[in-house]
């Protein structure tokens, strides 16, 4: 499987059929998939915490630091995609409508080069 | 857009551009990215946090709160989708890699109807 | 030592006095607290993402669960007091502060046995 | 108040009557507190999470964002108190416990100067 050849469904199959075999629906409601995927994302921040902005940038070169790295993001990948399959969301439409909202609230001219700070991306 | 006619990479070209076209990237390392990821995985988080497990389940019924945490999933895919740019990393790959790993590390007939408790899914 | 006999100044020395030992104040910087104290916020919501709400208040009967909870718990309290030590804040004062705008924000009797939402308690 | 001269259990109380004049104990399970910590915690890092390391360490020059930061910190604090509430724990005691035992699992001498990494502190 590659980004290029494969569809979000595809990849929300994937989930849903390991989800499916272990009968593990029971455990995903909303509100315990928001914080498996809060949970998650903590861990794959954890790899940062001590070191600085650049060295962060760095890190892709060490092979074996980059995997744990993927393996904590494909977690947060996996439980994104169990969010919406548990809410009924089409994540591709999701993300489209609200880059259109994002790209109104940020317009180019203006935030060109300066952080939307606290606020959403 | 819709998941089932969507690559991962079209949704990559589409935060990519945003990003790009703002010239944002001198703020997205990973450890930047990693803190933006875990604060709109709160952001979730927050429309669950005083309501029970059952009451979760109905958030779909509700068109406009249905709305308002797919925003807030839209902000996590996005810094997800923007992670795996600024880290060079393949998610269609990496993602069936690790639920390949889980499937040894979670036996569906030992883990049937139990979850993995606070073991990564 | 017990909450009744100890002053929040000798639990924030009992911190400093352990990262002074290990000079630790290098990577304690606002922004790197900051991680670790909500990396730690999620250790301690992993003990709970999978069971109801009801269950988790019955977690303090089971003496192993309470020690484990309790761990996190510290550490948790731990950073909030590198991170007030960082910042140079008083956090009884601060909290106080705090407590007064709450007061204002959710009026008692408009509040009472209504939650505050999303909104800070 | 002030930390020299305020209590640990004096904190307690400033909470547990804000929640008490509120009926609020009806939220504050375990489970759900423990969410309110991470969003807070999250709300904290968000004044952070585009700046580098550096620049977060001068942020106390700024009195507004000082402020600002302080009352996350506050949040942060009022939930770790109500949570040792909703749990039955003293926290001087459990925090004193912790720090003996990460005095064990972190020697000075051995880790003077380099940081735990994704460990606990």
């Amino acid at each position: 499987m590659s980004d290029s050849h494969t569809t979000v469904e595809q990849l929300r199959q994937l989930v849903r059929q390991f989800v499916d075999e272990r009968d593990w629906q029971q455990f995903h409601s909303p509100k315990n998939l928001s914080m498996a995927l809060a949970i998650e994302a903590a861990e794959l921040m954890e790899h940062f915490q001590w070191i600085d902005v650049e060295a962060s940038r760095q890190i892709s070169a060490d092979a074996k630091k980059l995997a744990d790295v993927g393996e904590e993001l494909a977690d947060v990948l996996s439980y994104t995609l169990a969010l919406a399959d548990s809410l009924g969301l089409d994540l591709a439409d999701t993300l489209q409508a609200k880059m259109i909202k994002n790209a109104f609230k940020y317009p180019a001219d203006e935030y060109r080069g300066r952080s939307g700070d606290g606020n959403d991306e």
